[in-house]
């Protein structure tokens, strides 16, 4: 699987880069590679070989948007006027690196470019298609997706469910329906797959943010209090997020619907968990807090 | 026409702003009301008619994503890591009134709702939305599109014909493509059309940039001078560039294709050709250059 979404990874940014201005193509590229866990496209390419993968390449295509899109909000986030961090996965920051205009650039036509992926595609199959590149904009806009995420941010006192389901939990919930849909299956019953991972998702980012160290975190930690941002932590506190986190783990094990790839997708959901808090950190955590 | 596009414009932001965070809502308004001249939705559905309008919601869609895409460019073009505009059509620009934070996350909104609208209205017709999702992400994209044309003003020497056709013909080409392909005709006969109009349209802009008064460009001018941009006045000089402009012109009449709309459509072409640089202006500028 990895090696798929590496390989449609790598086709979007040739594709994109032949003509592309040199300078501009470089910092794409920086933005996309090498990747974090990539966990938004397996969790869309498990949904569609669990429902037949009838259409690989478009699946493929799925889950390379919904990468790219991912790509461009932590690029943007990363812009000194929001985090103002001076590192992403270990390397420069795509604004650090190539400057502040670059960086906006790059957010941009990767946002655009994770739409062409689609359409590219999807003129085999132009039903499946409109039905993908909705989707994908709504995780990604103004309503209800990254961009209202981001946004809740800049409003006093947000109400954290739609700030988180909109700031992390739009593009799993997206991820897992789109995979449904390249595949000709119906996304309604994949919803609550995504929703479950997508909260466990942000409780383990705001436990690791409040309670973890750089490295178990891979990045900056404390940047919810820098930033004053709503965290679960605050309400539910160490122990409580531990305890929703694992409730939420086993919601999205149940929310796995009937289908030939169920046993493989509860496996990954598994997957996602420990790799997201590992069981020795959730220990140690417990220990830290009592 | 202009009714049209301004009803669909302002249900686009209906839609986009019932559950935005508010001072998003706010600031995505801001950024598309009042419009300008909307040229780009106004060439895009004068072909829809003049192609048959058999399907006059697709072609409302194709005409206001172009107005959001060419909105958000505006939008991320004035953020003072480019060119650090303090208004826009009269008004203080997006940052300058709602902050930078806001104004990079209205841009990226404001691109995602233009695919939106269209997926939006083209589960109707998906061949047709494919197409025009398809037309709209290149002319935003990093290849040939809006993002290219602002990437190579970072390049040093970059090609004058690549950027001009990036920065400002993409979307020209674009807006005449989609009007035929919402009406479900063939794209190609109509690039010609945009691709004259779009150059008419760069040279206006360089002209007034270089040699008129900021009240007939409607914004600050010398601009290119100030950010060391390439510009047609530096090649061709005042004079050559008005009859660079006349003749683009004349190029664009000859491009309208053989169709029931055809006088009308010429008479668009000229309807905007004296909107950029009305006859009195251009007897003035030879008259200063001479």
């Amino acid at each position: 699987m990895s090696a798929r979404i590496e390989t449609a990874l790598s086709a979007a940014l040739d594709r994109i880069g032949r003509d592309a201005p040199p300078t501009l193509s470089a910092a794409l590229r920086h933005a996309v590679f090498p990747g974090g866990a990539r966990v938004r496209p397996r969790l869309c390419l498990a949904v569609a070989m669990a429902c037949g993968d009838d259409r690989p390449a478009l699946a493929d295509a799925a889950g390379c948007a919904i990468e790219l899109l991912h790509c461009a909000s932590l690029v943007h986030d990363d812009l000194p006027c929001f985090d103002d961090a001076a590192t992403r996965r270990g390397l420069p920051s795509v604004h650090a690196a190539f400057g502040q205009p670059l960086a906006v650039l790059v957010g941009d036509g990767l946002i655009l470019h994770s739409f062409d992926v689609i359409a590219h595609e999807g003129v085999r199959d132009p039903a499946r298609a409109v039905c993908l590149l909705s989707l994908l904009a709504s995780a990604g806009g103004a309503s209800n997706g990254l961009v209202a995420g981001q946004a809740w941010e800049s409003e006093t006192s947000p109400p954290l469910a739609s700030y988180h389901r909109a700031k992390t939990g739009s593009l799993f919930r997206a991820a897992a329906a789109m995979g449904a849909v390249a595949a000709g299956a119906d996304a309604a019953p994949w919803f609550a797959l995504g929703d479950a991972l997508g909260d466990a998702y942000q409780v383990a980012d705001d436990l690791l943010d409040a309670a973890g160290t750089s490295a178990e975190a891979g990045k900056p930690i404390g940047q919810d209090t820098t930033h004053l941002r709503p965290s679960a932590v605050t309400v539910l506190g160490i122990d409580g997020c531990l305890d929703r986190f694992e409730s939420l783990v086993v919601d999205a094990r149940a929310a796995v619907p009937p289908c030939a790839g169920a046993d493989g997708l509860r496996a990954l959901v598994e997957q996602i968990a420990t790799h997201l808090v590992p069981q020795a950190l959730r220990r140690d955590l417990r220990q830290r807090a009592a």
